[in-house]
Parts: C-alpha cells; structure tokens; sequence
C-alpha cells in the first residue's frame, strides 16, 4: 500500500467548517476502489490541526483520486481555510500486510 | 476513539530489528480487545522513520496495553535502536465515526 499523511493546519475560526468539508471528501474518497482507507483526525492538545490519513492501493490510484470532483471541491473549498500549506508524506505499510487494509 | 501516533527515529543499522519487533509487538497488540488497529509503517524518503499508528477505543486501553507483556517486551527491545526519543500525539477522530474502526 501506499499510505500518505497529510498535515494540516487551519485557521482557529475555521476548525468546524475544515471538519464538514474533510468529512464530505473522506466519505466519498472511500469509496474510490483504489482507496482502502481515508481516515480524518483531529490532534487532542491542538485542534487546528488534522492529519488526513490516505491508504491508496498503488502510486497510480494517487493520481486517480486527484482527478475525481470531490477531491477538487474539497482542495477549493479548504484554500482559504489554511493556516499553513498542508504537507504530505509517504509510507510503506510494514503491518499489516497488503490483504488485509479493507 | 483515541488514536494515538507514535514517531519513532532510528538507527540506520536497527532498521531491520525494529521492522521485526515492531510487527511483533502489532501481532500481539491488534489481539487485545480494547485496540481496533496498531498499524506499522515506515517512511518512504527516509526509512529510519516509522509511525506506530495505534486505535484504541478508550483512555483506559491504553493503560492496560502498557501492562501487557508484549508491550513490555517491545519496550525493552527496542531502547537502544532510537536514533531520538520517541514521541506520541494524540488524536480523536473525524472521520469513520467510532463503529466503523474494525
């Protein structure tokens, strides 16, 4: 699998409208048959910030999500929301396997 | 849900037997009623760096995960492969509502 973070930092006045708009992308993103898991947090000791947690079958369905509508609303509709650009890294699943992300 | 991330950093020559008591302890840990997931996974650019990515379903099942064998076990194992101290951060989450972790 590969699995991004990405980071986020809102804007203190933005937190609840960022969490409607990360839940209307997440919930559609699942449903991508290369997503196996597309999870939003919400950091306990500072709640502007989220990690948006993307487990994508191949490189290639990273591609395909950016490509799907809701993926572009969600990244117009979060622009201003920012208190920070968002950063993104990527991992390698060690555990559990490939089989058994669903 | 409390979801808790763990950083961990470390020597280039532990890699290896951090994978294996890492996923070693995962086995062990996802078997405990009170952790949904204990996901393992290492950074692409930069594999001395791992995120233990843990999914507990209350504050007490953290608590009762440090008393565990194998928690103790991994502890103990893995001390001297830290390139830095680990770090844990805290996060509820957003997105799946609590029902839909396992």
């Amino acid at each position: 699998m590969v699995i991004v973070h990405v980071y986020v930092h809102v804007k203190a006045e933005e937190v609840q409208a960022f969490r409607d708009a990360a839940l209307e992308n997440a919930r559609k993103s699942v449903q991508e048959p290369g997503i196996a898991r597309f999870d939003v947090i919400q950091q306990q000791d500072d709640p502007d910030r989220f990690i948006l947690v993307e487990v994508y079958r191949s490189e290639a369905d990273i591609v395909k999500h950016k490509e799907t509508q809701h993926y572009k609303i969600w990244r117009e509709t979060v622009a201003e929301m920012m208190a920070e650009p968002r950063r993104g890294v990527k991992f390698t699943n060690v555990y559990p396997s490939d089989e058994r992300w669903d």
